[in-house]
């Protein structure tokens, strides 16, 4: 295998082993030995790659922030409206948390690990929402009177409350729970023209049994 | 000071320094001498009231769980219907968490310090609104065919990410930002008959403001 090659190899390697040592014991109480050793590294290499427990954890954040924001961007499918975009998002983020370690340790970095002056991932998030039901309002997708920003602070914080929760128990973040959210919500904001052409589902899930597009 | 006043006056300067310390750097990086420092105690003191570090985060978990659960009771105010009851247990433990830094410590420690075989604080409040919604479909406040689980998921999920945000920033927990989630959510549950008798704001609040009983 070529040198830079291996390198690139390793340092994916340290990075899983890392998210799954945050994830499992928090910042403070992974320690580096155990990551090296679980990567099938030496504590030297580590110390290539990485200088320190902060720099790991803030590339774990940061590949993180990666994958979610390109999960996001992948659900902003042109000609489909703001509220589907922002359902779709929820469930694409919602999959990408159950499948990925690496996305899981972000998140709880965010809150916990020291970070630099960047928004938390939970502050990302809230920007996303907040700037989708600003598109459903000036779509007229949502019914008259409506106070989005009201609306936003709701999905913020029980998005942000099935994350958490979904830590202890994995059924919270899975795509009946987050289903079953959407079909309780977005009667009460949507249009009724609206209401009946969006699917409140995972779309993942929608396209393996329907076998075509939706919209 | 007779010698027993003055022990629970210590143990009590000793709980609140050491929620504030959990508050602060969390139950890994909280430090004992840092906590007898801030009481005004000796560390010997402190050893002769808690004999370990996880000891004094179980007391501090404890006195939140015993302040949070006697501020839900007085809030089931006999004559007050099951979702009025709902609302008002939702701000009384957002007050409670708002001014008490016992609380708040509680709240985080039950998330991530060492713990017994007991339901966590998260826990207990779910128990507290699937009982409530139960009570209020038999009471038959719910508009036909309301799903209650998923409600209650939905509440749960959206209490537990105002708590979590609320550590960041105080406005995830005010009044007017509990009372703009009821205004949202109780039009899509509950019957109009019902809606037009319930209040979705801070009772402590309207009482000073109303000075009259409210129902």
């Amino acid at each position: 295998m070529p040198k830079q090659e291996r390198a690139v190899r390793t340092r994916h390697s340290l990075i899983c082993a890392a998210a799954e040592a945050f994830e499992r014991y928090g910042y403070v109480q992974a320690k580096l030995s155990d990551i090296s050793a679980s990567a099938g590294v030496s504590p030297g290499a580590l110390h290539f790659h990485f200088k320190s427990k902060a720099a790991m954890a803030a590339t774990v954040e940061a590949s993180a922030g990666a994958a979610l924001r390109r999960e996001a961007q992948l659900a902003q499918r042109p000609g489909v409206n703001a509220l589907q975009r922002l359902t779709d998002t929820s469930h694409a983020l919602a999959g990408r948390l159950r499948g990925d370690v690496v996305a899981r340790a972000g998140y709880k970095l965010s809150n916990e690990a020291p970070r630099g002056a960047g928004p938390t991932l939970h502050q990302e998030w809230q920007g996303c929402v907040r700037r989708l039901l600003a598109q459903a309002f000036e779509e007229a997708l949502l019914i008259e009177g409506t106070e989005h920003a009201v609306v936003g602070d709701g999905i913020v914080a029980a998005t942000t409350g099935f994350e958490l929760l979904g830590r202890e128990d994995a059924a919270w973040l899975s795509a009946a729970t987050l289903t079953a959210f959407w079909r309780l919500l977005l009667p009460s904001i949507a249009r009724p023209e609206t209401l009946r052409a969006l699917h409140p589902g995972d779309r993942a899930v929608r396209a393996g049994r329907e076998r075509s597009p939706i919209g």
